[in-house]
């Protein structure tokens, strides 16, 4: 029997010390149940992901010293640890077997998602599977990717399933596991170390791949996923022990450290049965409470992992500030974070007064600041420029700059992260002041698109158990209040319609062409894709928010500005 | 004999029609001098690079049919044209042959570059070399990269140096071209169709690789190479032509459209003669007139690219701001360039009068809007924040936000694009006001090193044959002026250690150490190092610049933002 223990944490990018002093203390609260190996997420040491950190000669050593440290220090259990290479010249995405005090082998991943956000891990190995014999049971590394390639996983591993085949090169020479896996037949255990980003429902094709894993080979599988935030992204944890039947025996807390341990016991004849230690956790109730508690962790982990103590956030009295002040209530605790209304001439009674319930309900410190008396003397300055005029979209705009400069002004003078309140469906057409109310750190229901910002409210209040955002701010139409009588739908469609375009558009790669063929209006479609395609510029301006769809505007999104395609150009009919 | 073109135009990403219109013109320009052949850059049909435009189906199919109209309208020269394509499912960066009015072959780039800003290219073939035969002579197509992995081209083309060696099998089967190609034992020609995005001294390994293929292959080499702005990237021509001995025998236009022609001529031993039909042209003087054509050039592209008639931009009467005006008016003609000056109590009456200068001396509008009033109207609403002071940091920065208010609002008002002034050098360290002085659409010396931007200012006045840029400006010591007596270096080192320094950490991956080792004062490394680092934020949400060094702040450039990374972490030693 091997017992096996997932030590699923929050690690840094970039701070090896701190990454490593945690699996110590992981190490040491699993040596406590007598656990005879810890598996760590893929790049432990350093954090996911370090970008061009690959870069530094530095780096790479400090990932190995710190590994080598870690070997000696945990002498007594097995580690698995992900950590940067720099082996033969190249950079690898590797996981070390750390025992007895020493690094006794090093798997090197093979396979890359073709997923945007990863193009950029360096120089995947040329696939060399590694097995190791911890009591007997073989058991196979892997990492991320890697399983997601069957034909490969068949090719490596599959060779040593029926007893009497010749064993593959991978255990003969200088990459033969110590023991008596030479007289195994077959890989039990299949260990697979990653660092998969959240999108919502992406649990689900998770949880696929590990039971055809499991079916495939007839083994276990046991899946350690890293958790917390890194900039766009949030790694959701949620590690998993399956059994050889491809049921998912145990599952780890989502957007929350965990470890879990469960016992791989032999059978006779030759597979393995998993026994999972602890009782299940609780997991998120559905995909509007995933959403919710992406955004919640993703905005703690960039502001904590930054050093910034408290937020702050301009509230207008509409449903997209209620909404990103709540989850920064919930990241940070209410005394961390500021809400500041800056009304001008526009903005009703009723939205100010939306703004200070919204402020009371949270129990946060909330300050005016009118931003009339500034406004004036800014029209007076640009008066004298001939073409100048206050009836226009630059003055407009100007509105949201004044906002912009007073919310970093106090961000520089308190010390606080300025929280952007842009949703994805703005975003995407650029209904937004460029540095203006796109000024801050961090955006962070950029990828929220405004159909599910409702339902985010909605679900804020339920879970809170009172009526934490306002009804009127969930009921009342959307404005911008930058002119007399504003209103979103003066110059965008209806959110219902605008959101079904941008999936389809954003996340689907679809064609103007597809989305007409679906019943949705041709100059509709054509005009929110104008739109769209115009505004990259000011995305690229934009600060970085969490990503919870298959396709953010961030990585996910790489469009060129200068850019004159339009979808089927007319010239060329 | 063959008479080859190389039409090195100036594309635009994603105008098909456009860039199809631009070849056909080309084509007829050189059928009134008897081309057999023209050769155009890499993707020349979509513009380089069109990044996830290539996950769009409509954009792969329109790049097709472009291409086959553009066969049609010019059936009676062979063209070589670069175009995106969509095969067997997957996307390629392929080079197609037009020959009688329709595609004869198709070509599949082989290789990608390393270098970061091309990582994205998607979908390299497995190796296929294309040979075409022209007039009795042997021509191997190849894109950008190929021709840089030598071990690639001896294995796809040594094979038929020989006579009497077996033809690769490129040669047999559905790749066999027409005519005598059978009877040929080598390579005559090679064709590299390149989108080689400008950095300084660049063309020099250009040179250096055309002439080491020439003679490995004892062949001419026709390299056609894009020029224009696109985004950060500058391409910047000098299309060329090698001899057998790898002698450059023509050399197109820099930074800007050239049509170049040459004849090819088979000699009794098998091999080419290459004869130039065209004078030679200009070339830049030095690497300051190299970087000063491609700011030019990369300036206007941006502009006009992006629909933009006029620009404008905050003059300070420092060095930054009037550098950036000159190359505008260079670029765009001085009757589309404004200049605004904004000063506050902290200016001096010589920078004011600087910029007044310097806009005389351009020819350029002048508009004064002093920032004063607004200042302090903004300083009264922020007072009623508590901790609010106009002593520090923030109220330094304020102005700055202010002057980012007023150049966004105009922009708005007047339809121009704001140009940016930060260099290089602050760029690195922060020395910038986020949404202040870096608020604004295209930030013209991004990648420009304060040392060099000196040394520019002293190029524009010799050129100009006039001292256009104040001698004041460039004597007397930068300042932000943002509080009384402020000097750059209170805040910094001098800007020629700070860029020594800069140079060998950003652009050579150098670490602290090393550059220590290089005689360097170890805490001055340290504090721009750790200046560095922690502005990734900054940089992230800057307007994009050119690129004029091999590594600039832009797609080069890739570090999380959340990083506690910092070289030989002393917790560790």
């Amino acid at each position: 029997m091997v017992r096996i223990a997932l030590g699923q944490f929050n690690a840094v990018v970039g701070d090896l010390v701190g990454n490593a002093d945690k699996m110590r203390n992981i190490c040491a609260e699993a040596a406590r149940s007598d656990v005879d190996m810890v598996v760590f997420p893929e790049l432990a040491v350093c954090g996911y992901h370090p970008e061009d950190l690959l870069l530094k000669k530095d780096f790479l050593e400090d990932n190995r010293l710190t590994l080598d440290r870690l070997a000696a220090d945990c002498p007594d259990t097995s580690l698995i640890v992900g950590f940067a290479e720099s082996y033969q010249g190249n950079t690898y995405n590797s996981a070390a077997v750390l025992q007895a005090g020493q690094i006794s082998k090093i798997y090197r991943k093979s396979f890359g998602s073709d997923v945007p956000v990863r193009r950029r891990v360096d120089g995947f190995a040329e696939p060399e599977p590694v097995v190791i014999n911890l009591k007997g049971i073989n058991i196979a590394i892997t990492i991320c990717f890697d399983i997601w390639n069957v034909e490969w996983l068949k090719s490596a591993f599959g060779g040593l399933k029926s007893a009497g085949l010749p064993l593959p090169p991978l255990l003969s020479s200088d990459r033969k596991p110590q023991g008596q896996v030479e007289a195994a037949s077959q890989i039990q255990m299949l260990i697979n170390i990653s660092a998969s980003p959240f999108s919502v429902g992406k649990i689900k094709e998770r949880e696929r791949i590990l039971s055809r894993c499991a079916k495939e080979f007839n083994c276990a599988v046991a899946y350690c996923n890293l958790v917390g935030g890194q900039d766009e992204l949030v790694f959701d944890g949620r590690s998993m022990f399956a059994d050889s039947n491809g049921k998912i025996v145990a599952k780890a807390r989502a957007f929350d450290e965990d470890l879990i341990i469960a016992d791989v016991i032999p059978l006779t004849d030759g597979t393995v049965q998993v026994k999972p230690l602890q009782a299940p956790v609780p997991q998120p109730t559905g995909p509007l409470d995933e959403i919710y508690q992406a955004l919640v962790l993703g905005t703690r982990d960039y502001a904590r992992k930054n050093q910034f103590k408290k937020v702050l956030l301009g509230l207008s009295g509409g449903i997209d500030s209620s909404v990103t002040a709540a989850i920064a209530v919930a990241a940070l605790g209410a005394e961390n974070v500021i809400g500041i209304t800056m009304p001008s001439k526009f903005n009703s009674p009723e939205t100010i007064a939306d703004a200070d319930r919204l402020a009371k309900n949270l129990g946060i410190e909330f300050l005016t600041i009118p931003i009339e008396p500034v406004l004036r003397q800014f029209n007076d300055a640009l008066k004298t420029v001939p073409d100048w005029t206050s009836k226009g979209i630059a003055y407009e705009n100007l509105q949201a700059r004044i906002r912009g400069c007073i919310l970093m002004s106090l961000s520089n003078q308190l010390g606080c992260l300025v929280l952007t309140t842009g949703n994805k469906s703005e975003t995407a057409v650029g209904y937004a002041t460029l540095y203006g109310d796109t000024a801050g750190g961090f955006a962070v229901i950029k990828d929220v698109p405004k159909t599910l910002i409702y339902k985010l409210a909605e679900h804020i209040n339920k879970i809170s158990e009172r009526q934490i955002i306002p009804q009127d701010v969930i009921t009342r139409a959307p404005s911008a209040e930058l002119k007399p009588g504003q209103k979103d739908t003066d110059s965008l469609p209806d959110y219902d319609l605008l959101d079904k375009i941008l999936k389809g558009y954003v996340e689907e790669d679809k064609s103007p062409q597809q989305l007409i063929e679906l019943g949705l209006p041709a100059d509709v479609v054509h005009n929110v894709i104008r739109m769209v395609d115009r505004n990259e510029y000011k995305r690229r301006l934009s600060p970085p928010g969490i990503k919870i769809t298959p396709k953010a505007f961030g990585k996910d999104w790489r469009l060129p500005i200068t850019n004159r395609y339009s979808s089927k150009d007319s010239s060329l009919l």
